[in-house]
């Protein structure tokens, strides 16, 4: 079945928003292999959406719509809809009363503009939001002999998500559902690129069966494989499927980290709460992004205590307990440094486990012998301490987030 | 002028990758007042890729395009090229010296595949990619009557980023410059919801001179308005910008908490450094968030020195100093927990100011009297505590931005 996206909002062909809608709307249908083969992004503009949407309609059996239908923009995209598919605007009473109770929840008065997402054309049927005021409204048209699928979502992320998971990816399902068993199994590397692997794969790659594909994911700071299969018989297709990932896995050695299809932080946090450890992070270039990137998984707290961000030196010796006289002759961006963080953190935090990060982000404070990029990363466990220093190139941000990658795969290959 | 964008790969289609692309080049581009009327998303497949290219070419002056020609994919994208503009893949020896470069510099072994990389169209104009391997091709074709360019980009964000700003867009505004005067003016609104803001600023808007335009760009937390103004002369523009702003200043109130096109913590961090003030975070649900918010902008060690994440109560009273009492009778989501954390954190990292949060982010730990969004955010200047229970609701990740992005605007607030 063929899906297409239309992305309606001048924010996004601005660049003041990004979109990530569309991705969450790709991943939630890839559960019954569904893919995702095109999107067009247009702005707030009623020639462009139609344009858009019926580019769409043409090319696909059912299309979905982001954004456009913000209470300041409503008119436009609705106008086209009633252009598209027929009918008037008519005033739906329970669509009245979720934008009332929404606005109750939110401690928000309700006014005019808000009232009007209350205005619905009457050729679409309505799935109310539960999170949020626009209503989803799922339109059905002949295009030749084909019964196309329109379906408007809201712009704003958490209500997409949410509603497309709950609502209409299921009525979909239950519309256009499939029989075929698909299935997937996911290989995490660490510390070869992406193009070597492509080479290591390459023979086994050329073997293998029709129904089999293997997708590479590049993520900074590693590698993420997703091998496909599809077969009408379940037990088959998984069967073959643990056959294939055994051999990539003998081939690509102890370059591969985890097998699921997780993050990181996920993964660490499995892993530490498996060896019933706890966990604490000392942060100096990463500026409390590893802590960040840990508590975002929710139940985190059962293993993960805290942690100090020391960005100024005074923090690293005076609460950590670092050595002043380490800083002064080798620097803060040195691997005793942080690896007396890494055991300091573990001290004041009370824990098991940790590790530590201290480097240089840019753009600025980078010297010949220790250019943007450099960081040294400390692994403290109760078994083993490991530290290294790692030049990982780029911008702040990412030189960031590649050393937060880093310190938490670095923890996860030790436990 | 019309820009249209066409970006290719699976992994942007699939949702494994989101395209932060298409928004940094619309944000470079815009200072030349061009705006991008279109984006086509598309897979790693030869006729989709060509359709895209094809449709944005009618529609549009300039075509750039992104990804698709990665060492694993490359042949597609550049297949379709010969195809639409001639000419043969010819091996260019400075791209083949670039990608040498590039991989010393990475300390990566070049292979085969990433050698593919120096395989050209003739009928391009390469421009060297100065922090990747994929070079940028320059492409014109005459369609009609009109003479198109095609810019092919890499994938990689960072490289996209800085071969657009340093190469693309100076050889694009070379060739398409116009000579209007283009400026904005911003305010950042907080606790007014973006459907009231446009209540009250109706009538006034409906006064706008037809070359004002008001745009409302809502960002979790609060609203950022941009006032965009256009004219051949640059000094009647800004007196007109600069005259229209203090009259949604003062209808507005003080809702306005800045007027700079910046991050909320760029905010933040120019004030401290105008009062000469230093900074230290206390987090217990955003976990981090706040202080990575923080020192993700360049400079922030000035006066950004450090902050305990305190997610364990263990670490709040330890670490922090909070009065175990207090968090037996009140719970750690409490205002006297929040303001003993902000005072304590100031104490332990030695700063002026400081910031803390304790809240429920879920999705568990929530209870009638404090559900999941439950935040308690305090402030702490040299002059002034403040203390406040917000409501923030939403999934997991958007709990901790909001409350990120709400601690924060109240300590820009305070200053």
């Amino acid at each position: 079945m063929k899906i297409s996206l239309v992305v309606i909002g001048d924010e996004i062909l601005l660049g003041q928003v990004t979109d990530t809608n569309s991705g969450e709307i790709a991943r939630t249908v890839s559960v019954a292999n569904w893919t995702v083969s095109r999107v067009f992004t247009v702005g707030d503009d009623a020639e462009e959406i139609k344009y858009a949407i019926n580019a769409a309609l043409e090319a696909s059996d059912v299309v979905i719509t982001t954004g456009g239908l913000g209470p300041t923009k409503d008119d436009i995209t609705k106008s086209v809809l009633l252009d598209i598919f027929g009918g008037k605007l008519i005033q739906n009473e329970d669509v009245l009363r979720n934008v009332e109770d929404v606005c109750r929840r939110r401690h928000i008065v309700l006014n005019d503009l808000t009232r009007t997402q209350a205005l619905v054309p009457s050729t679409a049927r309505i799935i109310q939001n539960k999170v949020g005021t626009a209503p989803v409204m799922w339109f059905e048209k002949k295009c030749g002999d084909k019964e196309k699928v329109l379906v408007t979502m809201p712009g704003v992320p958490f209500e997409t998500s949410q509603m497309m998971r709950e609502e209409v990816f299921p009525q979909l399902l239950s519309r256009f559902g499939s029989d075929v068993t698909v299935a997937h199994r996911y290989l995490l590397v660490y510390g070869i690129i992406e193009s070597k692997i492509a080479e290591m794969l390459d023979e086994w790659e050329k073997a293998l069966p029709t129904n089999l594909h293997l997708a590479y994911l590049p993520v900074p700071g590693y590698v993420k494989l997703r091998l496909d299969g599809i077969d009408k018989d379940g037990a088959s297709i998984n069967a073959l499927l643990d056959e294939k990932k055994a051999q990539i896995e003998s081939i690509l050695g102890d370059a591969v980290f985890a097998d699921e299809n997780k993050t990181i932080a996920e993964i660490l946090i499995d892993r530490l709460k498996a060896k019933g450890y706890t966990m604490a992070t000392a942060e100096s270039c990463t500026g409390g992004n590893i802590a960040h990137s840990v508590t975002m998984v929710a139940g985190a707290s059962e293993v993960y205590y805290g942690s100090v961000v020391s960005y100024a030196n005074d923090v690293k010796i005076r609460v950590l307990g670092v050595d002043e006289n380490v800083i002064n002759t080798l620097g803060a961006v040195s691997e005793p440094v942080a690896i007396q963080m890494a055991k300091g953190v573990a001290k004041v935090i009370n824990t098991d486990c940790s590790v530590a990060t201290s480097g240089i982000a840019g753009p600025g404070g980078g010297t010949p012998e220790k250019p943007v990029g450099t960081v040294c990363i400390a692994v403290h466990t109760p078994q083993k301490d490991l530290v290294g220093t790692y030049f990982l190139p780029g911008n702040r941000g990412r030189v960031i987030d590649r050393a937060t990658t880093t310190a938490l795969i670095e923890l996860i290959r030790l436990l």
